[in-house]
This record gives structure tokens, C-alpha cells and sequence, in this order.
């Protein structure tokens, strides 16, 4: 890792180099930078699943993510609280990001019903009736003492009429005023969410008004919440430069390898998903030449790693055959295994575009790794 | 541990220290000594469950055991043969010990047709029609190229009549004969099992049968199939004395620590079982001050380690009060990080008996052990 000097600010985000619209910079949070653009391990009820800390601070992991929603719900936040906050309670030293609940809320949870105030739902655990709106989400978020925090959003579905859009965006941008108003703690960062569906249009308005409130970062979301990609592949290189140069940009929720190299080609800086850990417990393994599924029969004797190139503890360790014998027989390891590799494949992936954006060699290397991403079963 | 050269050859068991009836010692096996007392985690279907080989020699893991009946189920040791053996398969690159499929045999498929020639069986996975006699279980376990292959025996339920006890023991011996001639693999050690119930007579009877033939072990099956374990404590020191000093006495598929406490006080030197890993995952923790259920209220503030005494990554990492949001989650980090640290409890335990008997401590000790390991919920 490139340890130049940058003497950041609490806060500040410094571009290290950009080529076209690919950036690489850093974010200064309070424990620690952030080297972008970055990929953050999903730790949804405070574990990445299935994997120590130890393995992902071996597979070169940053910042993770925790969810509001999971976690105001069991263990709940007074006692995370308690116990010295999640990095305390997880034992996580680098930085951690939490989401709002917000897109948790519309996703998750039966019956509810939104008002100003924000959603009132019943708990997927117990049928519990909770309540989350933009103050109690910057409550909990503080509780747990998150390094960068994330404004409570209305996250629209995929598809909805335009009326619906803009419902959404103007409720978010005023939910955002009172996110910052409330979010009092002074080593978290306050991160606006842009929201506007597919549409230029309602995405340029709520650019404007989320970027016209002064905050450390913002994100995209309600992206890949049920929509061809294509679409979003299409709308991501005219939004993103509308968004300021100085501030890292998230786009929540996404994506697989080839959409985070679409997404940085597009000016992305971080991202989040669930997607490493969970195909890779149902048995899909993402390769530098392509992707694997492991309970093929073609593995039953393959004796190579799932990828020769790969320096995860799996790929030192195992074969494909191994692997494939755990994962037919319903073993706990192959769950620990195939997630272990598909985190470390991700977090060197981001790695390797940094480097290329580091040394302005990303327009070459995107069309070939863009070959390289689709092929399948190598 | 001591590094004593003991200069011992292949398959040869050296006493080291002996106090009343407990020994240490160590057995030299193709892939290296092993030092008694030993727990051996059993690692079934080729993976000690949820544990990578790098956890399980971290906590020290001598030997791990193999399931010849699993095992040829699947993958199959055709399979395992071709890629290279089972220590190749798991990557495991010391000795593993592997059971002969009679006790699987008996216990976890169904419609047996038990015949001279072994045994008759549908698969518990896709019932298909399977055999298992001396002969075959010999063929497998050197083909899953195994350090220490164990003989084909018949295990009688408990409790049983006195003529299934000496029925199945007369043919324990006489398949005995047949998997002495089977076994050929020069880099095994074929271990002989002494059967007998609880009887004292029927053991005394199968012992002389047993050790009639020479082997380098001997191991005590038929216990802990649901019997009183008063009624083992009881046995082992009266049948104990019975057995060749000069080779390991393996009790197979024992037990809780206490088990392993009282048996070597009875002169035991080798064990495997299934509970540290199994009851770690349904939250049973064992620590040097008794045991402790993760599950239980109490712990949920808990910032202490499940044993401040216990060296392993979950005890160093981790409080109860996490551990606990952990197993209640249902999350996969619950059963690794508690299989971790009950693996190591293990073997740390038998370090400690080992180092014990070596230091000619053993009677104190064993008084002021037996109040610890009793204790519950400390």
C-alpha cells in the first residue's frame, strides 16, 4: 500500500489522481483513512458473516459496514452502547460505516407506515412495533458509535411513477436537514444520500439538493434495487460529475466485480454489498478469470485453487475438489472458505484499480478486465 | 512442549512417566510423534466442523480422526485416492487416525443385515445400498492413506444380554484376524478394539483375544453408547491394568473433560470425541472454572472472555456478551469461534494432564481438577 503522506484533515476527502472519470483519493475518518475507491465487507449484525476480523483484516479490509436496522433491533443500541460502542463490541479497530435503517425499513419489515416524523414497522424478528424516523436513526447510528454515518433516506422501489420519485427525493432532502441538525457526535462523519431513481432529471435535483447542505460525502442510493444494470451503467457517467469533486461518492448497496468496475469507471469511490459472502456460501466464486461455481462436477478432481492467482488463505490452501466437497456435503467450512476467498478477491480487486488509477493506466486495463469479469466457469 | 528425543521407531510407544495408573508418553507414526494423553478433534467428513487447519494447529492438534463410513459415502475414497490421499484432500499434513465404519455402521444407517462377511447398510444419504465388512474397511482407510487405520468391529448396544456382548466380542476377533492380514500399507498402524460391554469378565475375555494379536494399540470400544458414565469410571481402572504397558490405549468416542480426567487417572492415553465442536455450536462453552451456557441472560453485558485463563482467538478477541448477540443471531461466526475455543480447551487440557503426569503431580491435581470441571455457569 502507498504510504505517502497526505496530511489530511477529520474529514477530508483528497484526490490522488483521477482518469477520466475514475478516482482514487483518500478519506481521513477518526480511526483512520480510507484508501478509495474502496469495497466495505457487509457486517450486517455486527460480523461479516461466516469470517473473523482476523481474516479480514488479513484480506486487507478497511472499513466495514454494520446495519442500524439489524442491530437497533437485536442486540439493540442502549446495550451496544453499554458495552463501548460496536467497534468495542465487535473488537474492530478500523473504521466502521452504518447505514440508516432507511432502505432496511422499506425492505425488510411488514406494515408500515411512513409520515413525516419517518416509518413506524414491526420488527422481522419478533413482530415488535418500532418506530425509525431521521432523528431516531441519528440517535442509534451515535450509539453505536459509527465512523461515518448515513442520513435516513426514502429509498423508492424499482419501478415507480414519477410522482413517487419525487415524493421520495424531497422527503430525504428534508429528512437530511434534520439528520444533520441531530447528528451532534463529533468523530462521526455525516454522509447525504441522493435519491431519483433511473431519471436524470429527478437525480440532478436531488444532487442539487443534497450537495447544496454541506457534508463529508455523499452517496447514491436506491440503485440496484431490482433494475436492469444496463440502466444504471447508463445513468451513473452523467450523474456522477454532478456531484463535487472533493467528496468521495457511495453508491450503497452494489454491486458484482463488474459493476463496481463499470461503477468506478464511472467516478464511483465506495462501495457496499452483500454479494461476496452470500453467493460465495451458495457456492459462486468470483476468479480473475471469470466466475466459478464450485458444485459442478467438473471440480470433483481439480486439484488447482479456485484461483491460481489469489493469495487468500483458501486459495494456499485448498482445491477446487476439496472445496466442492465441502460445500456438497453442507459443511460450516465451506461457508468460512468460499466467503474468505470472495472478500479477499473483492478488496484486491479495488486494490488493483486504485493501482491502475495511481498510475493512469485504467482506460487499457478496464476494456481488458471487462473480458476477463464475464467469462464463466474457467 | 518437550522436545526430547525419544529415538523411537516406526509404530513404537514409549512410556515417559507413569503416576498410579495415569502415563504420558508418545507414539511415532509415519507423519510424526504423537504425545500422550491426546485428544484427537474428529474432524468426520474431512473438516473438523467450522475449523480451518490453520485454528486447529494454533490449538495445537496432534492427530485429527476421519470417518471411514462418512467418508466413503462421500466423496468416496476412490475419489480421495486419486487426488492424492485424505491428508492431501484436507491438506492436512499430520497424522490422522481414522475409525473402521463399524460404529457408524451400527448407529446411523438403517436395515443392516449383519453376516459374517460385515455388514449390510442403506446410505443415510441417498439410501443406497452399501457393505462394509474387516476386509473392506481395511481397502478404504488405506486408501484414504490413513496413519493409524482402526480394526472392523462389532459394537454391541448398551444395555445388551450377555450373549450379544460375547457374540459381538468373538467376532470383533475373529474379524480382527482378517483385517490384521488385510491391512498392508506399510506407512499405517493398524490399532485392534476390545469390546465387552461393561461386563469385567467379557472385557478381561476380549483382552486376551485382542491383544493375542499383535498390533502396536489397542483401543477400548463399546463405551459411552449411553451407559451411566459411573459405570465407566468404574470399569476402565480394573480393565486398564489388563492391557499391554508398552502400547497406547485409545478410548474411542470419549467424552466431556471430565471423562478425559477420570480416564487417564484410569490409564487411558488416547480420545476423540465429537462434544467440544458439537456442543460449541449449541453454546456450551467448557472453561478451567466449569462450564458455561453463552445463551444464558447473564451474559449479555459480559465483557469478560469465556475463560480469562484460555490463549485462543476467542478468548483473546472476543467478550461473552458478543459471543452471545453471536449464537443468539444464529450467525456462522457463533460456531467458529465457539468450536474454536472448546478445540483448544481440549487439547489444552490434555497439555496439561500430559505435563502433570510428567512432573509426577498428577494426584493433587486430579482432586482440585475434578471440583473445576464440575462447576457450571461460573
Amino acid at each position: 500500500m502507498d504510504q505517502k503522506n497526505l496530511d489530511l484533515k477529520f474529514g477530508e476527502y483528497k484526490l490522488e489522481n483521477t482518469q477520466g472519470l475514475a478516482r482514487a483519493g483518500t478519506l481521513k475518518t477518526h480511526r483512520g483513512e480510507i484508501k478509495t475507491p474502496v469495497f466495505m465487507p457487509v457486517g450486517t449484525r455486527a460480523t461479516v458473516k461466516s469470517l473473523t476480523n482476523e481474516t479480514l483484516e488479513r484480506a486487507g479490509a478497511q472499513v466495514i459496514l454494520g446495519n442500524t436496522y439489524h442491530l437497533t433491533l437485536r442486540p439493540g443500541e442502549e446495550l451496544i452502547e453499554d458495552v463501548g460502542g460496536l467497534h468495542s463490541f465487535m473488537n474492530w479497530k478500523k473504521p466502521i460505516l452504518t447505514d440508516s435503517g432507511g432502505f432496511q425499513v422499506f425492505s425488510l419489515s411488514s406494515l408500515r407506515r411512513i409520515t413525516e416524523a419517518g416509518v413506524e414497522f414491526k420488527s422481522h424478528i419478533d413482530g415488535a412495533k418500532c418506530f425509525i424516523g431521521p432523528k431516531e436513526s441519528m440517535q442509534i447510528q451515535m450509539k453505536l458509535g459509527s465512523d461515518i454515518i448515513m442520513a435516513f433516506d426514502e429509498c423508492p422501489p424499482y419501478p415507480c411513477s414519477n410522482d413517487e420519485l419525487q415524493s421520495a427525493m424531497d422527503r430525504t432532502h428534508r429528512w437530511l436537514k434534520i439528520c444533520k441538525e441531530e447528528m451532534t457526535r463529533k468523530e462521526s462523519l455525516l454522509f447525504g444520500i441522493v435519491q431519483g431513481g433511473l431519471s436524470f432529471e429527478h437525480r440532478k435535483a436531488s444532487i442539487e439538493q443534497v450537495t447544496s447542505i454541506d457534508l463529508p460525502g455523499y452517496a447514491f442510493g436506491g440503485f440496484s434495487v431490482g433494475e436492469p444494470m444496463k440502466m444504471m451503467y447508463e445513468l451513473l457517467p452523467k450523474i456522477s460529475p454532478l456531484m463535487p469533486k472533493n467528496k468521495p461518492r457511495y453508491l450503497m448497496g452494489v454491486g458484482k466485480p463488474i459493476d463496481l468496475l463499470m461503477s468506478v469507471d464511472a467516478g464511483i469511490d465506495m462501495f457496499d454489498c452483500v454479494m461476496p459472502t452470500r453467493v460465495g456460501r451458495n457456492g459462486k466464486l468470483y476468479t480473475h478469470n471469470g466466475e466459478i461455481n464450485i458444485k459442478r462436477a467438473q471440480y470433483k478432481k481439480d486439484l488447482r485453487p479456485i484461483d491460481e492467482n489469489c493469495s487468500c488463505y483458501t486459495c494456499k490452501n485448498h482445491s477446487r475438489a476439496y472445496l466442492r466437497h465441502l460445500f456438497q456435503s453442507g459443511e460450516i467450512l465451506s461457508a468460512v472458505l468460499l466467503s474468505t476467498h470472495n472478500i479477499h478477491f473483492y478488496l484486491d480487486l479495488l486494490n488493483e484499480f486504485r493501482d491502475v488509477i495511481l498510475n493512469k493506466e485504467w482506460d487499457s486495463y478496464k476494456a481488458y478486465k471487462l473480458t476477463q469479469l464475464v467469462s464463466v466457469d474457467a
